[in-house]
């Protein structure tokens, strides 16, 4: 189950000059699957990565990290399904390196020109001698337009794969951005179980890439959540090949940085709100505006109140205009000095509350028709200040504890 | 459905001396249920309240605590369910204001000296018509041995009564406690969808009342979660009727403040652990107990952050042994400066984790034995210090997303 969640256009997937990626079923949890991925960089690209805020991050993103730090330019990508390589400890560190040093050992790299990516189930052993013995075959299959195989590939429990596209003039010439994407549930902000990948042939100044970086998962990945859970994994990179017959970009603030960005970010989004569209057991797709605070990380925090409330989820998923739930998770976020007398709710174009309390020409078959959509925005006035921010979420039904109770079987 | 949770036993609900409740039905939500309760107050005792944390609290709780700030002697309580009187703006203020004109009208009484409870849905209209037509049958059916359908009365979506008592030696003098609890979801430290209310006919100086109210609310109800919505209604008020013959309390610091404290301090565990058991679609009670923390503040944040999380929560109804989830948790607590590789899991006497990895003596059917208990301790050591808390919660099930879909049809 999906909400409105459009399945990958290949006609927008476009190859990016200097990146290769192969797929193969290396049979690391289940047979019959595509399970591994290695997408191959030319030299002289621009890399870099956001990773999860979890102290409990898996070993991959621990060596990702490293591995990025070394500055010996990044070449590869290793990326798994099945298994996530989390809560394992020393022995997780040693297996997520020895995997690189085994596709380093195949293209002549240094491993720490490798980074490493494990999604799946946490606590188990890395198979290290199924992802060996499936080299081979993902590097005979790396061509430049195999992003849909990649997003197949990197699924756990997703219905449908996540990939976008887009072209963009810099300078007047067209370079290509896409992204691909997984993670259905352990998804709250400071990433998710989630890992994103966006390459592009513009030419980014190695020196703004993680600010690139940074700024992209702010205003995409980092505003969507399916349950809250933070995941051990969550790693988000870009790659910029720097092919393109521009001039590099060294700043992201001049005209071409922001031509390049918003073009980039218009991809982030859709594949993190497509992680939203296929979370767990989803039936609605709900925006979550907050406006009127006196600062954006406030609105936030609302929102993600809001986005987070067991009970306001399943009241989504009910349909049912218990809106008062909401003002509760109002109430609750944290605020210290919110008044309730300033605060005024809305469901899409229905004004549910004002001041604070139930708008008197409210009819709860107004916001029943509302929240009989797939489609919903909430939107929070606080009546305190200017500022704004939305994050984006699903709802909690049946299938969500189906799903996460049977994830293992 | 609950966990192991005890119908009340009427023998061990003791009449408090210099308090007497009245029951009845007033068709608040629903006919032919009982939703008024009165509760009726000798002059001369100590009353304190403890109230949520909402900012949006309900109407009832800023009336409570501006009744209690009077100083005028608390002398009856209003409970009503059907109806949170929550999210209803300065209308919900004046009714409830209204309600408690009416009881003291009939009790010859200041308004201020009457405290409001309101529980059940927000966001709805107060029938104050309808509260004050049940207030004379209310009132006759006052008696002291009352308790156990208060309990009843004070009910939602709770599906046995909460109540409980204890008997305990304060200088030789034998005094009796007696407590009811109702909240079965929207539970959360800082209060819960909760109502509890104890009574005491021992001695105990109102200058120490606050305090008292407050340690209680600590150690018990503050340590419980179902859904982590933290709800607008919360409220928890304790009684001392200065009855008994022993000489006030005015220090719980004093032997006799540590005897009464202690047993009132067990059956308020016992209510609020009560609320878990009986939380919504609860298969399972879990403790969480957190050791080896720098301070007893982390260890109670991170145990909320195991308790709160949906996929550790859903893994638990499943009965399946995927204790990753909870090493994610602790890793996304908060605390910035944990370090994974100080951190072992245990599952009752199972030894799990090891360091941040997993046990090497570690078995999956040893974990699948202990997840298929009824009641299960998690223990998670920080290995930073030597601080530790507990926090009590419950699954999430198939029956929470019904119960919640469901529940104002």
């Amino acid at each position: 189950m999906s909400v409105n969640l459009i399945a990958p256009n290949p006609a927008e997937l476009f190859s990016i000059a200097g990146v290769r990626i192969g797929v193969t079923e290396a049979g690391i949890r289940k047979a019959n699957r595509k399970d591994l991925t290695v997408v191959l960089i030319d030299d002289g690209a621009s890399v870099a990565g956001v990773f999860t805020q979890n102290r409990f991050c898996a070993a991959p993103v621990q060596i990702c990290r490293e591995h990025l730090a070394s500055g010996n330019g990044i070449r590869a990508m290793l990326i798994n399904t099945g298994n996530a390589n989390a809560g394992t400890g020393e022995d997780g560190r040693v297996r997520a390196v020895h995997t690189c040093q085994a596709l380093a050992g195949h293209l002549s790299l240094k491993a720490s020109q490798v980074l490493p990516f494990s999604t799946g189930v946490i606590m188990e052993t890395l198979p290290i001698d199924r992802i060996e013995a499936g080299l081979q075959a993902a590097l005979q299959d790396a061509k430049p337009d195999n992003w849909l195989r990649a997003s197949e590939a990197i699924m756990t429990t997703d219905t449908i794969a996540k990939a976008f596209g887009a072209q963009v003039l810099i300078d007047g010439v067209q370079v290509s951005i896409t992204g691909i994407s997984k993670g259905a549930g352990m998804i709250r902000p400071n990433m998710a179980t989630m890992l994103g990948f966006m390459a592009t042939d513009a030419c980014v100044n190695p020196a703004v890439m993680k600010q690139l970086a940074t700024e992209l998962a702010e205003g995409s990945f980092n505003r969507v959540t399916v349950d809250g859970d933070t995941s051990t994994n969550d790693s988000f990179v870009v790659i910029a090949t720097n092919k393109a017959a521009h001039a590099p970009i060294t700043s992201l603030d001049s005209a071409a940085g922001q031509a390049l960005k918003n073009a980039m970010l218009g991809v982030a989004l859709k594949l993190a709100q497509a992680i939203v569209r296929d979370g767990e057991g989803a039936t609605k797709f709900i925006a979550i505006k907050v406006e009127g605070g006196k600062t954006q990380a406030e609105c936030r925090q609302v929102a993600y109140a809001i986005a987070h409330s067991p009970l306001v989820k399943t009241a989504f998923f009910a349909s049912d205009p218990n809106l008062g739930r909401i003002l509760a998770a109002v109430g609750y976020a944290g605020i210290a000095d919110l008044e309730q007398t300033g605060i005024d709710l809305y469901l899409d174009d229905v004004h549910v509350a004002v001041k604070g309390g139930r708008n008197p020409d409210y009819r709860e078959e107004d916001g029943q028709r509302v929240m009989k959509q797939t489609e919903i925005t909430v939107r929070v006035v606080l009546g305190r200040g200017d500022a704004a921010d939305t994050v984006w979420t699903c709802d909690l039904s049946h299938d969500y504890v189906t799903i996460n109770a049977d994830y293992r079987s």
